[in-house]
């Protein structure tokens, strides 16, 4: 077959494939990532290119494009053929951006007690008299019983006793003898914690002699480049080739973010001796090339949830996989509590990602549940949404006029998932929409109208439908919430502490997410944002095995409450599509605050009165 | 650089080596096994080729050609550099034959326990009210308890589960579950056992769930390229890159007999999941590229000695690999005596190769010792000597004339083991060589002198310099003998039987050995042949858990004896390379025998008067 030369500008890589792959896979083969939100289905629009000289197009471009832009050739690249050599021009709107990565959490103290550890030997040199084994010798001067030998010491053994006259660090997993080193490097200890998450895989360094972090690094899930949420990559992975595809791509994105820590902080080749993972169940079986074909379809059950730690090296590393709850309440759940464990306050914690899970109990009972809050707070499914990149309008004030401010306070661009929430509450509190979440702008913002949307700034507006996908989003987040309060048998009264972890919850601006119902109405000072404490979770059961014990017992007694067999959770849901919710009742701070603040709802038709 | 081509004639085979490789290198990349029983140091000579147009020689070089030979282009592959095109000649001699290999053995009857089990299951499908994971749905459905889930379970578990109706079988090894099959494939489960030898590789394809053989494949150990025995293999493999080039070379052997016996016995891939794996020291670290530069050098200890059993797979197959006892008495030596398991009658096993082990005791005590027998049995340093192959010599009979027996009655090209030890005694009960190994014949075969040789056939002959050699050998064999009675406290007559073990073993004609002193003088029906009894100990092994805890508890009971640290083996080495032995009263009956039979001991000036 002959191959066929593709051109990617501005960057002016050039790659040759083999007819008939797209260009998004050319792309893709490139090293270029483009959006591909929708998994390259054609659907999202967001893989827009610009191709010279290709002819026809798809009906879903028809979608996406005006006659005029289809005749300068522009083109979504998940739908054009590679058929003969092609020039490709990426608009810079089209590339996977980077974007602001929350790598920071709120961490407790532990006692440090982690699963490696380096032990210095002196022993005596062989003799006649003394002519033991190697492996005897070593495990005769070490005080503590050395289970099995691992073959990657077995090899390095007899070379550094010889080479090091008889001077040797051992290192140990658990008690299984891993490697021996030449030499006393026993000071040198190191293991990485994943955070690894639909969107961004972020990774912790820590020394593990003294605990502390030595470097942080981020790095965008390449795997956005196959489908933006679980599901999409769930379909993509239906073959065992795009399955090891995914897979792959993780590990590379893992193994990279190693060398760029291990670079970072001065490290030698082979001093990370263990990693840590935590992730959601979707991620999770991914990165270990599991099928995750079970957690799509009802009874969404994932195919393993104990905790999972290699006897040998995984990608060349040694390797813990915390345990997981359930298919969607993963393991990145376990390690928010364990980031903060549950004590003797009703607590409520919300991880809102691309799915929200919800905990709710105290250290003696806990409930948790997962709700598909959809990707409408990521940027998907919302004409000018966008993730938390710079551009990206994060908080929105309405006055006489309106204030955008966005992130880097570089040019509007769109709106991050923040904003989403500040611009809903501003437009609720100024009555443009109702409770009911319909734009109905008095004459001060008619002049914003543009067709469905409310213009923010220049190109830059939210649209009714937008407005649908936050109802419906916080609806879920909301109805889970209750649904919790409910089966535990508590009232909101008894509550006694939110606590939002994520990348998003912690940018959440408070205020308005209780005026929109998106949480329940505490006084805020009892909303906490704890930033990314999966993260956090996975560096503590790296610095200590307690810490895993308590991991695996959190999978084993957290009562696990599956949303779509309740009957009444449909119901709750569509009550908490209204603004802030159906029953007022639930909101009386918000009420009183906006009765107060807000003109529109003093006014005597205000819709707080009526339901 | 600038690639130089090689070809090899008469096989036609052609490759592109880089300049100052030797052609020895290039054949063996080439994939043709030539003799280098030296390992390549220009020692042995056995590399023989013709490289036309090719100037120069070494000093080496000029020990073994004429320089008639040196003029038409004979040359030594090891010596021969490439510094241009070359065309190489290999004449059939120098190429590594194809040999008799012992595949048999006396085996003996156990309870089958094996370490894989495989186990079917119907298992209830899923459902909301059951949403148990798939993990969990398997441990729960067996009545034995799981322990850890291998990565290639984990894989294989969501889909097998999905395509065969929730219809599968478990593959245990030990309590780790290892892999899960599409329906009921219970009654598939297949092990291979290897006696891993420095000459020969056996592999045995044993039936798991009713103990059957299902097929025997040998294969030359293809490290014999890199050297004879196990010493030049140490010498060779003092760089990680040979280190490596060596294991290589097993596991590709190794692998290479996994897949001819599965085709043999018309397997499917991937239904042989375990091998069980006895060597001597020096292969079994090789196979698993552990250095073993520590056996070759005071005090002689092995890296580890303990049975390794591999969490994960090694070469894509889980393997168990025997212990040993010492340096020098391998795990070949304790899979004899699993095979031939030491009862209350004092026996004596004796394993020749390239070193002989000698084992004496009962159940109670048991003691071990290893000399260099060194390779003359087995065809170096011997002039005329070759391997167990077809037209080796492996029976002599001198009456009026000499006759000569060779394997499958080809026509004879050299002496195996057998023969020289029948030879040896055949010259010595014709006075053709004294007590004390010298050539001194009679008028009567006087004609078949030439120089210091004693011609058996047209060219094949016996050389003064061979019967030194063979006096060395097997002066340390009895000496090894004499030593383990002296030490175990016991008096030849005590000993009750004599067990020859291993390849060699099995062909040495028992009445010569005796009358030669290469063992003890008991009556011929308690010297018994036990065939390849390493490779039935590793089959039991397969077989059998529990033999495996016999192999480990032998490990660490059996006493080694060093004799290098011992003052009297000198002593009892030099009157052991007399014929018999220096002291006739241990040879009662070889006595008794050659006076009746031999008209030369029934002379006046009997050499068995005298010492």
């Amino acid at each position: 077959m002959v191959s066929l030369q593709v051109t990617f500008q501005p960057s002016g890589k050039r790659l040759l494939v083999e007819p008939g792959h797209t260009v998004l896979e050319a792309a893709h083969a490139a090293g270029i990532q483009l959006r591909a939100e929708c998994g390259g289905k054609g659907l999202c629009g967001k893989c827009k290119v610009q191709v010279s000289g290709y002819e026809g197009y798809t009906e879903e471009e028809m979608e996406f494009f005006s006659q005029n832009e289809l005749a300068r050739g522009f083109r979504l690249a998940c739908q054009a053929i590679v058929d003969k050599n092609l020039t490709v021009y990426i608009p810079e709107g089209s590339l996977a951006r980077k974007q602001r990565i929350l790598v920071e959490g709120v961490t407790r103290k532990i006692v440090l007690a982690p699963n490696v550890k380096k032990i210095f030997l002196k022993l005596p040199e062989p003799s006649l008299e003394d002519n033991r084994t190697d492996v005897e010798r070593l495990r005769d001067s070490v005080e503590y019983d050395i289970g099995s030998v691992s073959l990657e010491a077995l090899n390095q053994i007899p070379v550094a006793m010889r080479d090091s006259r008889f001077e040797v660090t051992l290192v140990l997993l658990g008690n299984e003898l891993v490697g021996c080193e030449r030499g006393d490097t026993s000071n040198r200890c190191f293991g990485v914690a994943f955070d690894v998450g639909t969107t961004t895989v972020v990774g912790y360094l820590m020394d593990l002699n003294t605990g502390e972090q030595r470097a942080v690094k981020a790095r965008m899930n390449p795997q956005i480049s196959y489908g933006d949420d679980v599901i999409s990559r769930i379909n993509f992975a239906q073959s065992p080739e795009n399955l090891e595809r995914l897979r792959k791509s993780l590990q590379d994105c893992l193994m990279g973010i190693v060398t760029e820590l291990s670079d970072a902080a001065g490290l030698r080749r082979g001093e990370v001796y263990e990693l840590v993972v935590a992730g959601n169940a979707c991620m999770q079986h991914l990165l270990l090339g599991i099928s995750p074909r079970s957690l799509a379809v009802s009874p969404y059950i994932p195919v393993v949830k104990e905790a999972l730690s290699f006897p040998s090296t995984l990608y060349g590393k040694r390797m813990y996989v915390l345990p997981m709850i359930a298919g969607f309440v993963g393991a990145d759940t376990v390690a928010d509590i364990i980031a903060h464990p549950l004590d003797n306050h009703l607590r409520l914690l919300i991880d809102i990602g691309t799915n929200c899970e919800v905990v709710l109990g105290t250290a003696d009972r806990v409930l948790a549940c997962s709700t598909a809050a959809g990707p409408a707070f990521e940027g998907t499914h919302i004409k000018y949404g966008m993730r938390a990149a710079p551009g990206a309008i994060e908080r929105v004030e309405i006055n006489d006029d309106v204030t955008v401010h966005t992130i880097d306070d570089e040019p509007p661009q769109g709106i991050a998932g923040s904003g989403l929430i500040s611009v809903t509450a501003e437009l609720l509190r100024h009555g443009i929409i109702n409770r009911a979440g319909k734009l109905q702008p008095g004459e001060e913002f008619s002049s914003r109208m543009r067709n469905d949307s409310f213009v923010l700034d220049g190109t830059v507006a939210i649209t009714q439908k937008d407005l649908r996908e936050i109802q419906l989003a916080k609806g879920a987040i909301f109805a889970a919430q209750r649904i919790l309060l409910k089966t535990y048998g508590v009232t909101v009264e008894e509550l006694e502490e939110i606590c939002l972890a994520g990348a998003f919850g912690n940018y959440i601006p408070k205020e308005a997410a209780k005026d929109i119902g998106l949480i329940f109405d505490l006084p805020t000072e009892k909303i906490k944002s704890i930033g990314n404490a999966a993260g956090v979770g996975a560096t503590l059961c790296l610095l200590s095995v307690k810490e895993r014990e308590k991991a695996q017992a959190i999978s084993e007694t957290v009562e696990y409450v599956e949303l779509s067999s309740r009957k009444d959770f449909q119901q709750e849901f569509m009550d908490a599509m209204f603004f802030p919710h159906s029953n007022l009742d639930l909101f009386p701070l918000v009420r009183e605050r906006l009765s107060r603040t807000s003109t529109y709802f003093r006014q005597e038709s205000s819709p707080l009165a009526t339901k």
